[in-house]
């Protein structure tokens, strides 16, 4: 019998931060049988921090290193395979990972389970990646500067424009500001910013979508779309002639459109992607929506990265209580867009 | 058999402009059956507008003027009551006030509904009433110096500060701005503006709540709530500041939460209201998470005020096309607050 295991697309699950919820969210994740008809999971990072992460959740599994990918048939369920990055022994791992701690330790390990992530994509031994949180200070106490995933991604892989897109129901969303103050990133809703996240958003809609001719809706930042200059002129003087430069290169955008009903339209299918200006603009919507099941996935990388968007819960690592839902998503999300591998790396190859 | 009609919540639906989509939402909410069982309705307006917009819809319907509460049970299905203002008849009413177009009759007679609806409320004729929408233009046309309805309320209540509270799921929102750019609305957010945007909030939560201790969260304005000022300094120096203020004041209120999370924590029940601080942070929420069941209730009145949230639809008005939900929603909330009058009209008293 044929169970069609063979043709599975395979997902990499980086642990992130052994002394955050990574380790417990990833085993969750690898043991859901809901996910064995669609993917393939094989967790990426040290097969000993995976293994305090299952205890912790009172799961009794066999983590079995592996080195190739393996797709065989009828896997064993309480075997999960893992490419170990080996920086830590069983033995050790409390000492230099307790849980809920910043530390150097527990940095390299998550940026050695990226890096090993990333080179696994990049040689075809994973079809995408699902990362756990990371914790800044604790990859900077490594020796990394780099501020978050994104960047590190970037690094890894050169590529130089690495950027966020939601997906939340059917809806794709995209972002022309992010990690600034409102009001720093009403200062940088210039037209050339504005052009350059339209562009890279209409780009990611191709790469990304099923549909050849994608629309975008271009989120308006004011009240009532401004209501003709009353509330406020960055549709008139911004947004509107960006969207007209857009339609003479081609693109299919349209709006501003009232940010109060363009999401909504998003949902209800009349967009394929929406383009939103702040990090809560398009927050906002995507977790009010569906909060566990909103996941993220980096545009402009040669490989394809999907991604929990919460942090490492130091609180309550360790206690076996975190909820798995977003990575579960985002395994999903990895496998749903396997497809696209191809169309991404020849347009986001560095 | 004692239906229980006599003791149904009575509710006023407003016409809105005549013109416009307000009739047909109106004749249809009015011969909704799921609504039969839980509130009595009567329309407030021109029985000739609302004949022209049963008509539109198709439906053969009895208008009866009436000009007392009515609650006598088992009313016909097929004769809906209506408080009449009658400024138009029935052969003049395409001539003077056109399907979709601004004039000076209609926005008349949209001003008589609502004035109607202020008496017909403050005398017990109606418990609440649900206002359909109307058009600016004409009612500045007509005289109105207002600049919509909440404004119109407040003139012809004496009520010194109305403000909306949106309903949505169990989770009422609150805003500390509205109708100002967004750029100017970070301007308003001043310590004074956002302490009595809470009191009022506040005081809202326990007028239309249930549980007599009420939790208010305050939303952030800056992506992870600024992330201790690294992106934005409002949390620390207005918002946090402004809670701190407010519990020493008795008031149950946390925050400022990240916005990304607070509104759906609140669906979750984990906070009976949010105060939002701007138009498009409550909108968003609340519409994408319920475009048609987000309905807003006017607090500060007198009297109980719930409304759509929608225009007049001057492109489609005449057409029967137009959907009911969100009036149907509205008449709902009017109902559900309808045990809310009297501490409302003790708070609120003018």
């Amino acid at each position: 019998m044929d169970d069609g295991a063979h043709t599975l697309p395979v997902v990499g699950l980086t642990l992130g931060d052994p002394a955050g919820i990574g380790p417990e969210i990833v085993a969750r994740t690898l043991l859901d049988p809901g996910l064995r008809d669609t993917v393939r999971c094989v967790a990426i990072g040290d097969a000993a921090a995976l293994r305090r992460g299952a205890r912790a959740c009172g799961f009794d599994l066999t983590v079995r290193p592996i080195a190739a990918r393996d797709v065989a048939p009828d896997p064993d369920p309480a075997v999960v395979d893992i490419l170990d990055t080996a920086t830590v022994t069983d033995a050790d791992i409390d000492a230099a990972m307790p849980w809920g701690r910043v530390g150097a330790p527990a940095g390299a390990a998550a940026l050695a389970a990226i890096e090993r992530a990333v080179r696994a994509a990049e040689s075809g031994l994973v079809d995408a990646i699902a990362t756990a949180p990371i914790n800044k200070e604790s990859i900077w106490a490594a020796g990394s500067t780099q501020p978050g995933h994104t960047e590190l991604l970037g690094e890894l892989t050169g590529a130089t424009h690495p950027d966020t897109m939601f997906v939340v129901g059917g809806l794709k969303i995209f972002f022309t500001t992010r990690h600034a103050s409102l009001r720093k990133a009403l200062d940088l809703l210039t037209p050339q910013r504005v052009d350059a996240a339209i562009t890279a958003a209409h780009d990611a809609l191709r790469v990304f979508g099923d549909d050849e001719a994608p629309v975008l809706a271009v989120a308006a930042v004011n009240p009532h779309g401004g209501e003709g200059g009353a509330f406020g002129d960055e549709e008139i003087e911004i947004l509107a002639p960006a969207v007209a430069r857009a339609r003479t290169r081609g693109l299919d955008v349209v709006g501003p459109v009232p940010a109060d009903a363009v999401f909504h339209q998003g949902l209800r299918g009349r967009w394929a992607g929406v383009l939103s200006h702040f990090h809560d603009q398009g927050h906002i919507a995507a977790k009010t929506f569906d909060f566990d099941g909103t996941i993220s996935v980096t545009v402009g990388l040669p490989i394809l990265r999907t991604s929990v968007d919460h942090g490492t819960a130091f609180d309550i690592a360790g206690t076996g209580t975190a909820e798995y839902a977003s990575m579960r998503e985002a395994v999903r999300a990895a496998a749903r867009f396997a497809p696209s591998v191809p169309k991404l790396r020849n347009r986001w190859a560095v």
